[in-house]
């Protein structure tokens, strides 16, 4: 007998018809002979219409009111899901984020899950009943309800896996798995088996938003397995794998390891170049220290050299959405910072290619960078990780340039 | 400096402009100094639309996990008006059932209110802040939602006022008070200014739909000042007055006391004649037992005079809602019962005269039955309480009938 976590998101809840298929599903596990507890989102849409109405009644809502409405989404698909599951002869019961209780931080809108008491839960599993737990919410000291922020319910679905010391954390989504790259630029992408935590970390955070990042994160640290596969289709691959396993390094196969396991790309990054900078030390901090206090994200990062004038330039890439109030904030440091003017530019996009095999493996940028050069796409900076290379170019080759990178990279599927 | 509590129903508050209109009723009494607890239904329509998703995921729904569903309608709306409220700066926040808590039976979908936790709340008072509490909802002592039936918020509002010890429990509503009858019967009603708890039972029961039975029955047994007023309309009468005081009968002056408060009519009646039930000891017990065994209502009974063969004909009506029901219990009873056959007719109306100076008043009745004779309105059977006379007429009559004997007793307006 074993111990799973299944997660169904807002596609898979969207409706009645939808929930009995998810119910269908959570009872063939049952039947397995495993105990279950569901993690479920709000219906796709209600979240939105939830945040459209406190957003409505106003711009500065109190995030503890924000809350109580907002998590009415997964308390009804919760109660929803537990009526259809014994429609058809499974026991189960609904655990609101207070029944369990699920204790968070009282950071209001994004807290942060601090312990789950399984006392309650455990019993009621022992029983044979299924437990159904909404997504995204929790309770703090005080005995208000918190939201975990979007995409919360991922990491809710990660931390009851571990609290409960789940064998596996089954993420069903609207997508099969994870790909080597975006199918829609790619055709010939191939899904994944099995991909590591900081392999899936980089790939999440560079576009394939399958995952939200932060439970990638927490299934890390917890060392929680995780798959993420498909709502609506029961395709098995060759091996009779469903889904992607996202797992530690140390369970991935030699012959399963690639040297490079897919390609990311981003285009909702914007480059901020500013000319003229003092060479001195302390310049670059006088540039990034305004910009940290404000709460901005920034990315790849480029010095050149200095100019013979004993100035340099600096580039550097930020969130598109967060471009304006970047460029207000460095306007206001000028006289601080000293450089001579700003340029900027949203008409980028960042490719990145990912791997594990990479730390033991040389060649992979120079493979990257020649591909790339071979097609004509200039390079405009370059990051590196110890499992990711990334480069930032036009916006309008992204797309070639991640069908160029997969091909060279040895990605594509046969066929 | 009073305390109150204020009840809006489900039209206030559909859609966020109605609950800024809330918000502002709500500022008006906090700025002429009273503590202030709001009692709030769902938005129109979101209480049916979660009651559908239950029914759609099964018909024998767990009716727990109903109420986890269904009491989110009014957790969304408290939130939402206590955002509403700090955006014109009034400090406010929601407390929901389980917070306070307000403990329940655990009826399920029917639950019923057995106490009211006010010390946070007394505290939250104190500050100065509104509490802002989700009607219709409750928490049993196993920690799990439940809900009060349908119109319940008017139900909480009158507990959390008794509770509260509150001087006064405003109900705003979309009519603004009691009328001595439907004023789409009869343009010249007059709004009442006040009402007895006794007549308001009455009233409501057969027909004049403002507020839930069981409310008014609790503020009777709790004595608290119910007062029912518009949302939408401030109009004072030419006293000053807005809405209509329900109050005990010690508080209704002789010179307000009238003879008859109003006419209520009520059109969801069928009658049930059983002919020819041997005249014996025991033969009504045999009827009614099994109608009560299936929880039938039975309201007006009439036993005629014995025939001369021995046997009666017995009279009664039930709710149409369940005549198919009644018809069925009696056919499996009739060997029991003995009837000869059974006749029954959904085009039937009951036509009551409500007023506390009835008790001191004789003729009521025959200024009754003197008017629907002189037009022709022939009268099938009567029931009298110490407040009311009830007739039931033909269905087609109803209108005629409650004008003619709103001007009997001289309740029309002037003018």
């Amino acid at each position: 007998m074993a111990r799973i976590v299944m997660k169904f998101g807002g596609t898979s809840m969207a409706g009645i018809e939808r929930i009995r298929n998810v119910a269908q599903r959570v009872k063939r596990e049952v039947e397995a002979g495993n105990q279950v507890a569901v993690v479920v989102s709000a219906m796709a849409g209600d979240t939105d219409r939830l945040v459209g109405f406190c957003r409505e009644a106003s711009a500065l809502y109190d995030p503890r009111e924000y809350d109580a409405v907002v998590s009415s989404g997964e308390q009804v698909t919760s109660g929803l899901l537990a009526i259809a599951l014994q429609a058809i002869g499974v026991p189960a019961r609904s655990w609101l984020g207070w029944q369990l209780p699920i204790r968070t931080s009282d950071a209001h809108a994004t807290a942060r899950i601090e312990s789950i008491d399984t006392a309650a839960l455990d019993e009621s599993l022992a029983k044979g009943e299924v437990a159904v737990i909404p997504g995204f919410q929790g309770v703090t000291d005080a005995n208000r309800i918190t939201t975990l922020g979007r995409g919360g319910s991922d990491t809710s679905a990660v931390a009851m896996a571990a609290a409960m010391q789940a064998d596996r954390c089954d993420i069903y989504t609207d997508v099969d798995g994870v790909y080597t790259t975006d199918p829609r630029i790619v055709p010939r992408a191939r899904k994944l088996a099995r991909v590591t935590y900081e392999e899936m970390l980089e790939l999440a955070s560079v576009g394939a938003k399958v995952l939200q990042t932060r439970s990638v994160g927490l299934a890390m640290k917890e060392k929680v397995r995780v798959r993420v596969l498909s709502s609506f289709d029961d395709t098995r691959d060759e091996d009779g794998y469903r889904g992607t396993l996202i797992v530690g390094e140390e369970e991935v196969t030699d012959m399963e390891r690639q040297l490079i396991t897919g390609i990311a790309h981003d285009k909702n990054e914007a480059k901020i170049t500013l000319v003229a900078v003092p060479d001195r030390p302390g310049a670059v901090a006088s540039i990034f220290a305004p910009l940290a206090g404000t709460g901005i994200n920034v990315d790849m990062i480029v010095q050149n050299i200095a100019h013979s004038t004993g100035s340099t330039d600096v580039t550097f890439t930020v969130p598109s959405a967060e471009l304006a109030r970047a460029l207000d904030t460095l306007e206001k440091a000028k006289d601080d910072i000293g450089f001579q003017k700003v340029l900027h530019d949203t008409r980028v996009a960042k490719v990145s290619v990912v791997g594990v095999g990479m730390r033991s493996h040389a060649g992979v940028a120079s493979t990257m960078f020649t591909a790339l050069a071979d097609r004509g796409i200039n390079i405009q900076a370059i990051t590196t990780s110890e499992i990711k290379v990334s480069v930032l170019i036009e916006e309008d080759y992204t797309e070639l340039a991640v069908r160029v990178l997969h091909t060279a990279y040895g990605l594509d599927a046969e066929g």
